[in-house]
């Protein structure tokens, strides 16, 4: 996977996260346990990024149980596959980027009927992971219209980096 | 924890990568398992930092399960605990750092009596994650050293980030 698809990869939530939406599209919840979840990759999306004032911070991927062995294989995901992103702050410390506090939660569910519109997945991106402040108000528009172009992944980004 | 004692936490295997050992310090073997152990931070040292040329590239920090519940306590911990950074390269890609390639493993493993003289923990950090490259030929001077005023932590750096 080029470094540029792993740049997309956590773009799924490019949403302006100063809009609060008073109702969650795809009507997730604030997903838990994902901290103890398989660590897919990290990034950091620094302030040179066209992406920072939306999405600045560093971004943890995790996979849930049900989603691992079709990531190593590249999918495709059986119902029940879920991702996260755990977005925190950071700050560079004599030349490092250390990681912060919580900013953000994103999240990509599969459940091939109820999202069939989105290739099966449900999308939200939760400000500070507050489930009163989801920012998905169109998965179509703010999340799939990214994740169509991976068809061949399962609409999937995210790779498996051994 | 401050963030500059979380730049610390990854300083531990702060040692030339250019030397190569014949022996491991500390008889430690390469680990294994470690991708699907709990992630406890990533921090990027960057070329902006003085560790880059040692220590540059993205230090994802991973936990095994018998010390996951003394990281939350911030410590003791039990024999058989285990801490591995899985150091990887990065590409910065529009402002993003984006997560490459394995560059090396570091380890630190309790055994209070093995390891004694260096606070209960044994050390290694293997080029490459390969056996046959450990850098650590003296860890009282190599890792312990950075650590022992840690000592109210049992000697680990790395703190728990819900």
């Amino acid at each position: 996977m080029s470094s540029k698809a792993r740049l997309i990869s956590t773009v799924f939530a490019a949403v302006a996260v100063t809009t609060i939406a008073a109702e969650s599209a795809d009507d997730l919840k604030v997903p838990t346990g994902y901290r103890t979840w398989f660590h897919v990759n990290t990034m950091v999306v620094d302030k040179a990024s066209p992406l920072f004032d939306g999405l600045g911070g560093m971004h943890n991927v995790y996979a849930n149980p049900a989603a691992v062995a079709a990531l190593k294989k590249g999918g495709p995901y059986p119902n029940g596959s879920q991702f996260v992103t755990d977005l925190h702050d950071f700050s560079i410390v004599e030349g490092s980027y250390v990681e912060g506090a919580r900013k953000g939660v994103a999240t990509m569910v599969k459940d091939s009927k109820k999202f069939a519109s989105t290739g099966g997945w449900g999308f939200q991106f939760w400000a500070d992971g507050d489930a009163k402040k989801p920012q998905v108000t169109d998965a179509t528009k703010q999340c799939f219209a990214c994740h169509e172009p991976k068809k061949d992944k399962d609409y999937v980004y995210s790779t498996y980096i051994p």
